[in-house]
């Protein structure tokens, strides 16, 4: 399990949210509330949108709390959208490969949660990807084979669809293999314009997700970022949220 | 705050006291009980003595829960004295210089606690090095300094009498500078022959320390291994121990 | 392309071979001569056995010549069979899992080359995994994919003969593919008792592969450890050696 | 020895020229050409201003050639005073405390060369310096107690009157304990409005210093980043070299 943040507003300088806040994602590294794992210290990243189309990536295998190189980008580096992830291994090792963001082209990606006994699916949820998204895979985590599903899809579909496409892919494949474990996810996504999220479970116990919208500004994490209960929404489960230019979120009910 | 543990006895492989207890030094590193913080995951190190007479040392800036080489290297490394320890930094860097233990010629050192108010004191401290062991200084930690003046210390007195030394030094300093903070710390130390360890504090809150003796084999740790509370003796606060070649135990009080 | 070494013969430590020969391992990981590229400095590797039947791993993404550990483990770390590996990337990402050698159970391997065009035959060569050894996949290296092929048809056959079948499946992907790239490598294995290492190209441009043996002491290197010349002979390509307990040494031809 | 190169001019991507030259920074840290070593792998840095009035840093114990944070950040970081640095460490441990650029306050500062002897002046050199200044040294390099006492000199003096203060303490303790080996150094030096760079050695062997102009865009580096060979113009040795922000460049002789 991890912890992830992301943002779409006015520009903000990154450590707004990754460091300022009473219980700011870097507090959540160390001491996460509302998640099976309290310590996410396996590897961090963060990405974001400048001046270039795709996304700035920074990714690193240290804890978060710590790492010397974040303090400074994120006090350096302002954006309009921009995630950020703390990571706790649900087994796969601690490399940048398998940290959080990922991107290609202008997408961006992060995830929080895990396909129940994805060992006994991965050969074929991996092979079931084409030869042109194969060569993307650079590590071994379940996360980076659901991005890759999801931006193969994107070639017939909307973001919505693709991302439900993805989920019915790995559903099938668990039902084939008889796996009762559950399925469980939050997941951020953008292309540079909009924000996307969602959250996801094929038990009754999905991953926390929270939104926070104040004037032009959105934000959706994965625990609140202070005690001011009443400014946070929790998301509904089985939700995909998007959140445009102008700011204005809508939610609908992911039909999978 | 950091959590360590001391081996002396049969030859052991690493990963019994490190991986294989209830309490081992590695589920310390993410959930330590009797330190203030209860995450010690701003890199780690291990030293052992083997068939040189100098220690072996593996040091590094990851945390220990997940470090794929300290596994295989604990599975594989055995030793008859070793020292292991997690670190959580109070403010220096995370690099392997500040990593403990520290290791010179045969010696090895390492430690847990603050001297209170170091910043103010560190130059005095280092500069009152002399210029042989100056060259030693790798990092910027108060540990390190406080082992290169223990080392110092034996060019004219015994262990005991140098750590003495030691901790005077850091009195006269402190209160030279009118710095009440109080000075705590634990210490484990070694020629590759005996374990020695102490504990100490300006104040009545010094580190936890405690030990186990079964039959030849002696545990100094910094938190109990294991819930069989009968089984450890808490080190009292001021004391010195020595545990020789034969597992036996010797307990004086510190001359400070 | 990489720079690597095997030892067997009388219990050795590291060091001997890594550091304190005129043209080491660690002088080639600075300025190998026998290789396209003078530098190997994209993370390291060391395996050995030693009292347990599986091999002790220590694979770093440091430089291997500058790199404190491998320094202290190198000198305390005895063996009679040992690997060690210099990296140049030829494109994957700097990762411990991307780092050779590459264990399972008591076999080790490591490899120097590469499979032309590999990227367009990766997923298919993945794919024919069986479920049990694609669960071990870690990185995204050719040589590593390599290794799994290798130890799956060890179920069926022995080293060369599973080393042989390896071979021919990436020749058959690669015809399959109408690719022309080279397939150039050599390789190391052990199961802990005999030394195996093998020499092919489909060109007539193989990576270098050069042994010595003297009295009990074999060693199988990329390039000589030192300038006298006439005490390494060169592995023919397409050759496959095996160096058994005794220090007796087989060359046979790979069947292809 | 290292290689280094620093920028002052019209905004650009720092890939400019990190990267996008026939003789980039990140060739010279593989392939360098006017230096001792050929292989600058031992760690790198990054230090830019943008709209905060202290300058960002991004320094990393990987080697610069293959750091895929690097290359992002290259990519997406514009600035119009940047510094970049490849290091290879004449002895000291390779950590981010010992990596270029170091900064205080608006100040950054990058070095190379060496002070021949250091290790026997090192006490007395950190030990000239206040207590203010001496608990910003992180590292043991002798590059940055030189940028600590250049920092300490400013409280007095401009930046080439400290730059000589600085040179002429070394200078007095080198002669105090009759060193002779040579004291060869090339440093960059900014405080976000003027670009400032010094070429100096006690023998006649300096570091190699070269800048060039181009409308209104200052690259002073170790080496030329390409073969147009007429438009580098070396800087003498003992010259101190002063950019403003209208690119007006002014060199006089260091006064030491």
């Amino acid at each position: 399990m991890c912890r992830w943040l992301s943002y779409r507003g006015d520009p903000v300088f990154l450590e707004e949210y990754l460091f300022d806040q009473d219980h700011s994602l870097i507090v959540q590294s160390l001491q996460a509330r509302k998640a099976v794992t309290t310590t996410n210290g396996d590897g961090f990243g963060v990405g974001w949108y400048g001046t270039r189309p795709e996304p700035g990536l920074f990714r690193e295998i240290l804890p978060a709390w710590n790492d010397s190189n974040l303090k400074t980008l994120a006090h350096h580096i302002e954006s309009s959208l921009f995630f950020a992830h703390v990571r706790a291994s649900t087994g796969t090792a601690t490399t940048r490969s398998n940290c959080h963001p990922f991107a290609l082209g202008r997408w961006m990606f992060m995830h929080n949660g895990q396909i129940g006994g994805f060992e006994r699916i991965r050969r074929r949820f991996e092979n079931a990807l084409s030869d042109d998204m194969y060569r993307h895979r650079g590590g071994t985590t379940d996360s980076e084979a659901m991005f890759l599903h999801f931006m193969e899809g994107l070639n017939d579909n909307g973001p919505k669809e693709s991302l439900e496409a993805m989920i019915r892919r790995v559903l099938d494949l668990l039902e084939r293999d008889g796996i009762d474990d559950p399925f469980r996810m939050t997941v951020a996504i953008s292309d540079g314009a909009t924000l996307y999220a969602a959250r996801y479970s094929t038990d009754d116990r999905p991953p926390s997700l929270y939104y926070r919208q104040r004037s032009n500004d959105v934000l959706v994490v994965s625990e609140p970022l202070d005690d001011r209960h009443h400014s946070w929404v929790m998301l509904p489960p089985g939700s995909f949220l998007a959140c445009d230019a102008a700011g204005d979120i809508t939610v609908k009910a992911l039909s999978v």
